[in-house]
């Protein structure tokens, strides 16, 4: 079971543990528990940490349903408002993440009412912006800084960039429907949406096969994310209890984008030039090195014809950290579907998100090396970016931001 | 388990049946069975019958992703190339339901390879427009009627109508696209989107109370649909096997209407005046004179104060057949969610989707009684309308329309 798989690693990250209890609304006193749940029965009834060193939605197992939000403070909101929505805002992600109504529940719009928590998480950020909005300039963290344009990029700047962004995951579209409403109305007057995406992943039970989840070219995608029992994992994802700013311990920067996928291009492709572009085998996700999906890549073997089995432009070869100076980020992403464009092409791809320590030793350098030389660009389009700081997780009492807001 | 209750209703209906088997693409020789799944792990693994009487994915319990998508044919294709192209989806869609690719898989995208069939259903159907492109008048079921115009429509004509239509509902979202995209690639050179919509429901496993889905008003929505188990169920749903046009034998027709719902409106009013607009409790979806959810209404049980317990103008007194001469339609239909409009208002409500035998016996006057005295029309806004003839299940070695294009 893929599932029981991904959710015995988060719970050894001993970090977004996994709480369980009884299905429903009943659920108000779980415990925290090692063991991950051993059916599916227990979907609505999995419900993830609110409290912790980090923030719930990074190292918790990608949910079916995401949502991606950025809000501006409104007009004449500053430090004040700012913190008060904060705190606001964890009170509801945490009452939320245990299956009750957020704010006590007069107001409660009743949508996930019979649902559990359905492993819900909500995880705060700060963008670029907010920091000058608030007039918080000297706590601006260098990671924020802009990141470089790059050749491929067509970005939509009123769906890039904002103050504050939200993201949200759940295994039921109720749920995470209810909470991004239920965030909206907790905002109003302090701050409003910029822009929201939503996307999805595969469901929980859809598969028994132990494989890294398939994006929209059909092609498993994440084979090579860091793993969470590396030695180096927290020290790429993390930033630790001594960095700069010190508001920042525990935190994650994330870097968003959404990447339209060219797909009647790609679609047209026959499956060996499809697989020459990735430099992995489409049915099981194996490098064309050899071996499994999980299996290093070869980069050095070549074929009978003396060529490199891995071709110089394949993906992995490009992307693959030794030839990166060991760059290296966690990639979380949801498959996005908004319709069809003129001429019948699917606006769809990936709302990619990719968390580290620090941009600079993570996404751009990965990014400035696929944007020249990665055969897989001309089936891509970036046309959306962010970048925000994500603090650390809340201790019990305090709300997400609450070193930064009252530090 | 109320999911293993919808399942056991739709094994009961003998329609749509079910099939089980190993999870996966190992899926191949499933047989029927009356026993529903047991357990949730089976949820990639479920599959769905695609012959019968009835096409699958009418009494199907709804899946937790369904997409709608209406083809116009292209300038030059007739009733020839209508029939290749149900010949093929008909091909491709009954593979994609055992968990296979589509067409042999050379050309297959690989979204869904990893999974199992996840529920999905394909579901096709002609539109009033059909049959006038095709030569084909001399076919046109007279309940094709044009819908009338309704005081609470606005009705954007690029969303609706259109020559085919396509419903496909599945349990993964990644199998709901891959068969999107799948049947989108199918129909090159013979048709082309018109519209696609995109809705959910609750997932499998996201509760365990034997209650009715919610909408996104946050009531518990189609509490007072008829049952499988009804003995004029038949008769309201499908076309009887002597009901005119001969070739809707065992077919149904459908209405589907985007209905925006006013959630800033509707949100803001209090509990009591929301159960007061439906005449149900929000919590448990009992009606307001008492009882549990499926407890009939007293719509003559008076208050202390002498008035109705339920309203005059509340939704389930308007909507309720012993007011309508018994009208009535199976309603099944997908919550959506299309991002926010200007001012942040959500762009959210419900695909509605009604079956019936005959809409001029169904939606028809139901919606005209709704449309004059619905205290719940001052939060609705009927955006799209569709109306298309579901032709009878395919026979081993038939497609789906056989019969209308070969008749």
């Amino acid at each position: 079971m893929s599932r029981r798989r991904l959710l015995g690693t988060a719970s050894a990250a001993g970090a977004g543990g996994l709480v369980l209890g009884a299905a429903g609304g009943a659920w108000g006193h779980a415990t925290a528990q090692d063991e991950p749940p051993t059916a599916l029965t227990s979907l609505g009834s999995t419900g993830v940490a609110f409290h912790g060193t980090h923030q719930a939605g990074i190292v918790t197992p990608a949910q079916a349903h995401g949502h991606l939000v950025a809000f501006d403070l409104v007009s004449g909101a500053g430090r004040r408002q700012a913190a008060a929505l904060l705190r606001r805002w964890s009170d509801a992600a945490r009452r939320m993440m245990a299956g009750e109504p957020p704010s006590g529940g007069e107001r409660d719009t009743g949508i996930a009412l019979d649902a559990g928590p359905s492993s819900l998480t909500v995880t705060f950020g700060f963008g670029r912006t907010f920091f000058t909005r608030t007039g918080m300039k000297k706590e601006l963290p260098r990671q924020l800084a802009p990141l470089p344009d790059f050749s491929a990029d067509a970005l939509d700047k009123e769906r890039s960039d904002g103050d504050l962004w939200v993201q949200i995951g759940a295994d039921d579209a109720l749920v995470a429907f209810h909470a991004l409403r239920a965030l909206q109305r907790e905002a109003a007057g302090a701050a409003r949406v910029r822009w929201q995406m939503s996307g999805f992943n595969r469901s929980p039970g859809a598969t028994d096969r132990p494989r890294t989840v398939r994006n929209l070219m059909g092609q498993v995608d994440g084979s090579n994310n860091p793993k969470t029992t590396d030695d180096d994992f927290a020290e790429r994802v993390f930033v630790p209890s001594s960095g700069e700013p010190s508001w920042m311990a525990g935190g994650s920067f994330v870097v968003q984008r959404r990447i339209r996928m060219l797909l009647d291009s790609w679609d047209e492709h026959a499956l060996g030039e499809q697989e020459r572009v990735i430099g992995r085998r489409k049915s099981d996700g194996a490098p064309l090195s050899g071996g499994h999906e999980h299996t290093a890549p070869d980069l050095d073997k070549r074929g009978k014809d003396g060529l490199p089995v891995i071709a110089a432009d394949a993906h992995v070869r490009v992307a693959a950290p030794e030839t990166n100076g060991g760059a290296a980020m966690l990639r979380r992403s949801f498959s996005f579907h908004d319709g069809f464009g003129d001429g019948g092409a699917p606006d769809a791809g990936l709302l990619f998100l990719a968390w580290q320590a620090d941009p600079l030793r993570g996404f751009v350098p990965v990014q400035r090396k696929l944007d020249r030389g990665d055969a897989l660009s001309d089936f891509l389009r970036h046309e959306a970016s962010g970048l925000f700081a994500v603090p650390g997780g809340p201790a019990r009492g305090e709300y997400v931001g609450q070193r930064l807001l009252e530090g």
